[in-house]
């Protein structure tokens, strides 16, 4: 299927139907129409097929969604269908939280390695796979293929070794130190950053309610 | 100061705002232009000018803004100057990492407690806080002053966890869990979907990149 440039907005959507197609599909659903799933994921069923129109439809009148076929087709948007080859950076809680996530395999994220500054950690392993020391992975990465580097470190270091990964030919950044990365427009951050979700969170309780001054 | 309905995304946008200023006082900086500061968060002057006149402005023609002042102000905002109980849910990893994660306390969200339902995590403390069975929370969260609720467990515990904690009374879930959360709209749910924000990576680097079919 041909690729087209689709809306930001939509992007957003898709790993979110992607998950609902995949629990239906763990349900043994077959099909379902854009009416039970708009009552599901609370979205509009208008909204449902204006979005997967975007990339051909999928559906047909009066039958629904096949669901396995959805599924797999938007897997293959979303680049699903390849394999990644993904190392973190920072063996903290944080970081063997994402090790231990044998979730991503599934959806083809291989984590390879794990590096750390941190020679109590360098050696030990998560999930079976080695904490190297970071000393080690400049040449790691120019020998083995890299995708995806995960940042679990502090926002002191993250700079520094984004660039230096940059340099090094890694084309995915998965950013989680609290800072954002100004790096060349190849290499492609997204950023998960915790505190500002926390104080999304709390806007919104501080707009509804008022905690207790304690 | 009064507060108004603001869009959604000046909301998104001003946690950002707060950490650029945040990391500006670090530096010791008194003053920034709208000009500058555009400079470093790669938003336009004008973009910035018009977020922070949703708020009355904070800026003085020819002086710029005061850093100071526009982080505490934009704190305000944020609900930042309260302080906010927190328990997290599920002591694995990603648990212990938010326990770990000192930098929330600075900014009013103190970690009173963590449930786990594993015996053999029981009694264990993480910084200081200890580690309660999940039999523990009904009784806990009735007698203690509780705000918000981490998250982080199997998708498959989360939604009865989450309407227990509705019906206990706590108006905010930080849901870690990768399954969304239907409550009541008095329950403010703000979502950390890890899965789905690695698949916007992928799908942004297989429209840019082949990755090895390795």
């Amino acid at each position: 299927m041909e690729k087209k440039q689709i809306s930001k907005a939509v992007i957003n959507r898709l790993p979110r139907y992607y998950r609902y197609l995949g629990d239906l599909l763990e349900k043994d659903v077959v099909r379902i129409s854009s009416k039970e799933l708009s009552e599901r994921m609370k979205v509009t069923a208008s909204q449902i097929r204006q979005d997967l129109n975007n990339f051909g439809g999928f559906g047909q009148q009066g039958y629904g969604y096949n669901v396995e076929y959805l599924h797999t087709e938007i897997g293959k948007i979303l680049g699903l269908d390849k394999r990644y080859s993904l190392i973190i950076i920072g063996a903290g809680n944080l970081g063997q939280a994402l090790a231990n996530y044998a979730d991503f395999e599934r959806r083809g994220f291989y984590v390879r390695s794990i590096f750390d500054i941190n020679p109590r950690l360098v050696g030990l392993s998560i999930r079976g796979i080695e904490i190297k020391s970071i000393d080690e992975m400049e040449e790691y990465i120019k020998m083995n293929q890299v995708d995806i580097a995960a940042l679990t470190l502090p926002k002191s270091k993250a700079p520094q070794i984004a660039s230096d990964l940059a340099r090094w030919g890694i084309k995915g950044i998965w950013n989680f130190a609290p800072t954002d990365l100004h790096l060349h427009e190849n290499v492609i951050v997204e950023n998960v950053h915790l505190a500002e979700s926390l104080m999304k969170l709390s806007y919104k309780l501080s707009e509804k309610y008022k905690p207790a001054d304690n």
